[in-house]
């Protein structure tokens, strides 16, 4: 059973999978599935239920991103202010995705792309299996690279020369280059891509759920911040997460020869 | 037929081929080349017949960067108010090919030294031939890494580490390790080079120029922005691109199972 | 003999040997050693005799990051208001790192964790043996990755994917794996990592010192600049350098054909 109307999604022991659907067009975007995928990771830092997030394919692709006839088409005759009502509710998908204080995996298989790319890219760790192709396609419709925060975010993963190359051209990323580069943090086998990501969001939810959440909210607050800035900021981030109770359980169970178990707190 | 005095640059069919002159001294910069190399890349936001710019190399080499008997000895013998002019008027040029919404790719053979590096870092693309050496080599002349932005773009590029220790030993950054650190997009073949980088310029050509305008100002623009601060930006920047033409014939192309032909509005 | 009480010390040459105390427990940092530390360090643009610090492993390891006994244990019965002072004692040695004016180089062997991790990702280079063990521990033991600028750091060196995994999970960072990520600029045998770190500190020291400080200096300062207040800032910089006599030392040698010899003024 989803707990959405316009996505799939199930939550199970801290961890969500989501993915988007009808996976016989390769799970494109709608406006639906926009408006309601920025609404729940909206709500997102108000859930005690979700540590994890794993969004992954759907019958064997990621997506491939805005829907021509559902979006591209009805975009072409958009005046001005509902154009820009449109790009910003695709932005402020990938602000409630960095917003959301919960770490997000993207498990990625086969096409990914447009929009699609974009969600893999606001994700924070990113697996593929050998067939993912990650195409940041915009010029290729006609459009700028500058696409949900492209031009900002894809350089600091890849560099900027290379994140240059892939929004000039829309050409794909593959699975292995993609592993070279720093894209993606591991490459599996598709037959072990759903355990694999489980295995990795069950390995952060069984971390300490409050101070991943400061991790997740520094990596981008400090994203402009001057160095003398960015370590006050962490000054006061961790002297927080060192009144939390996770600091005290790992504390006594180093001493008493065991192993931490976190409680989120 | 040049149309610069003190570079070489031929226009022609929206790609403009620009190489630094006097090969028999490995292409030096001098005062002139430096201002007109400023004032040309400053003038192309206002001109229609260029919508890529390949920067290549002049008898085997990129260039030598600063000339020593024209640039170096002077500036030693110089006062502030003349050296601050001097390192204004050489930033200006990486300014200008930053903000000159052309996309650039720089085609690097042999040497590309000193001044000749950043005009290299400046560019949006590097391809190299296998005999490509590139030196920030400030240090080795007395001066610092901070020449024309280097210690804030080169970071950018090929990662904080790596860029420190090309700017504190000034030594030379071949093809294989520039290709590997993402410096360089592709290595080809000396002979190849013109042919390489030419089809790449006609590929980016061939794309939607306005919207390539547009990726290349936000790639720049968003360099210091929050995350908030940049998805807004793109937000703005593509719904005007969302009103170009070229979007439309796009969208009608792939309607009509065609290929999209763009004319840059 | 040892210049500090609660590190390892030397000065010789223009070059400082660097290393924590305590190899029968793989040289943990304490209350007094993060002080003393930051105190040295901060005292290190207004002397003339130090070049380069090479901040080295003691016993075969680096170091093991905050005590567990003598700094864990007392935090976790601290308040907040001693708790930031201690997360600004420990900020404030990675702000004295960067704001020194000297070129750090870590050299790392074996165990290095924790503070022991930041303090080799503050450093501006990084040398490592075949068995060094970089690991950013702190969600294992209840807090968050954001410690004394991990989450600003981090990205910039190693790419933003790369860095949140190693955040988020708290594993090592292995030799190889940091050589090819650009966290580490080499990788040598251990009987070798002496010579070697010497080796490139001296070839820094012979460089032009005044040049390298300012190298430093806008390598942070530039952290957060936009790209044109970045290029001002340079032109400002280098003017500077280029009154400074090791920059007429290096041209008087070129003409003369020689080696400069660079004093560092």
């Amino acid at each position: 059973m989803s707990e959405a109307t316009h996505f799939q999604c199930q939550v199970k022991d801290g961890i969500a999978h989501v993915s988007l659907d009808r996976p016989e067009r390769k799970n494109p975007l709608t406006f639906e599935s926009y408006a309601e995928l920025r609404d729940w990771f909206r709500a997102l830092p108000y859930r005690d239920d979700v540590d994890v997030v794993v969004f992954g394919p759907n019958g064997g692709n990621f997506s491939s991103g805005g829907d021509v006839h559902d979006i591209i088409g009805p975009l072409t005759r958009m005046n001005m202010k509902e154009l820009l009502a449109f790009t910003r509710m695709t932005g402020d998908l990938v602000k409630a995705m960095l917003g959301c204080g919960t770490p997000v995996i993207a498990a990625v298989q086969g096409v990914c792309a447009g929009a699609g790319a974009i969600i893999s890219m606001a994700a924070d760790l990113r697996i593929a299996t050998p067939d993912a192709k990650v195409a940041f396609l915009f010029n290729r419709v006609g459009l700028a690279g500058c696409d949900m925060g492209a031009c900002a975010i894809l350089p600091r993963i890849i560099g900027q020369g290379r994140a240059a190359e892939l929004l000039y051209l829309g050409r794909s990323l593959s699975a292995e280059e993609g592993h070279a580069w720093g894209y993606f943090n591991k490459v599996v086998e598709a037959e072990d891509l759903e355990a694999e990501a489980s295995a990795l969001a069950r390995r952060i939810a069984d971390g300490p759920g409050f101070a991943n959440m400061m991790t997740k909210t520094m990596l981008a607050q400090e994203w402009s911040m001057s160095l003398e800035q960015a370590i006050e900021a962490e000054a006061q981030a961790q002297a927080i997460c060192m009144q939390g109770n996770d600091f005290k359980r790992a504390y006594e169970a180093f001493v008493a020869k065991q192993r931490p178990v976190f409680e989120g707190d």
